[in-house]
């Protein structure tokens, strides 16, 4: 069976999946989007993804294309269509699609896309891939809060890291504290085992991931939301970053330095198997399990 | 006949001109784009604008999708296909279709797209519509001089204006200056006919028509590059604003003061006059005038 996407109103092949060169995500970067992870067939922190998104929309005054409710009815038909059980969704809402210009018409069509991948995750700690990272300025506008697709200076910075053989980037901002990675939250651990992550604000994405290790373990484990300099990361016992698709990744390498003695830590190792219990405790099969918030 | 368009190789009617939803534009911001003004048939400034557009790809590392000699003529062939002599053109290159992923595979192949469409150009400044500005915080990436589809800061920007019932906006940097309108450069002219607009650097785009106004009124027209603060702007004796569509236009409001007695000023008219002359002579129609620099 080939790939099918949700695109405006439809359901239909993959390949063909296409949006009008107008649309303004193409010409503006004026969307917002979601990656959700899918899990036994159930749909990880739903709930949590969808609030999220429709607070992207709002901050940038794109009405919902459609209530909450008929959202995770496309969602599941998604996945019902390309037979993933275990896998990933993403969602992509723009503007809508108008003759190009700055400023938009009133009462424009949002356009919806919604995609699904299979994800293999990983069962255990140790089938984790532990990655390098290196410390980039962040070049990104005022409000990395908001989950838009205005992501070149996330996509640049991730091109740095190939240039120099690293896997993946950190975000260092003008005051030389780190925000966060190029897709995902930045954590580091110190040597009394405190687990320290940046506050929110506007200039990191509130990750689901990131909030689901706060507000379910924090009782067995100590955390701290507080910025940190990549030098501090560089002297860490540990570190890691976490995003929706990656989980919990340990970070054993910061520009070229090894962290700790080098390999991945206890303290991400106990973050790793809570979130994964998480995982799979919070994956939502029926439609009824849809946010009312937003409908 | 209904309006073609360019993308990836074919003229599309473009009612039905697509690209995927997985092009890196659509989903990354990855990619950049010109816009080109058309007077009398032909291509205002083509040179110049097509060096910047090859260097915005150089700074993201996009290979060019065609040669500039190629482009020129595919540029001609919308023009001659959708009948324009008074217009724009609109280039767009992203880097191309992919799984999504941050991370982008080697060797992608970039698209391109280029739309027409007729723009009546005004004849004389009385027929040029003076505007009202508002100053917004400048909340854009650091490279504003990469003209990237990363745009959404400079659309909220614009809706800004909108709900305050102005026409445009400009941004205000961190440190207080004016960096420059949502879609054009800001100047100012003193009360003692100075004429003023920000250096160029990582924080505005290097305006085509900016540059040849002083590229080529400089010894007609006393010209400072400096950077202002919104408070100067209010104080100055006249102020306006330059794009490739708008060319040159009076402000006449900002953050609904005043400028100078409120109305279009006799230096903004010698700039306009001077523009629209440069403007005529510098329409190139055949290929060969395409630039040999990016071939």
């Amino acid at each position: 069976m080939p790939a099918q996407s949700y695109v405006n109103g439809r359901y239909v092949l993959h390949d063909s999946a296409a949006v009008h060169i107008e649309d303004r995500g193409y010409q503006f970067a004026d969307g917002v989007y979601e990656v959700i992870a899918i899990y036994g067939g159930g749909i990880v922190d739903e709930k949590p993804h969808m609030e999220r998104f429709f607070r992207s929309l709002g901050e940038l005054n794109i009405p919902p294309p459609a209530s909450a409710r008929t959202i995770a009815i496309i969602l599941r038909e998604i996945l019902r269509r390309n037979r993933i059980t275990d896998g990933a969704l993403y969602l992509q809402v723009t503007r809508g699609v108008a003759p190009r210009n700055h400023a938009h018409p009133p009462d424009m069509k949002p356009a919806l896309v919604v995609t699904g991948r299979a994800v293999r995750w990983p069962q255990s700690f140790a089938a984790v891939q532990p990655i390098a990272i290196v410390g980039v300025a962040d070049e990104r506008w005022t409000r990395a809060d908001i989950k838009s697709v205005s992501l070149l200076p996330n996509i640049l910075a991730r091109m740095s890291a190939d240039r120099t053989g690293a896997d993946d980037a950190w975000m260092i901002d003008g005051a030389g504290y780190v925000t966060e990675g190029s897709s995902s939250n930045a954590w580091i651990v110190s040597n009394g085992d405190e687990i320290i992550t940046r506050q929110l604000g506007h200039s990191i994405l509130a990750g689901i991931t990131r909030q689901a290790i706060l507000k379910h373990f924090g009782d067995a484990l100590k955390f701290t939301e507080r910025a940190f300099t990549l030098e501090e990361a560089k002297g860490a016992a540990e570190a890691f970053q976490t995003s929706t698709t990656a989980l919990v990744k340990p970070v054993v390498k910061i520009d070229g330095s090894p962290i700790g003695d080098g390999k991945p830590g206890g303290v991400t190792k106990k973050v790793f198997e809570a979130y994964l219990t998480h995982f799979a405790a919070h994956a939502s099969a029926a439609p009824s399990a849809a946010p009312s918030a937003a409908s």
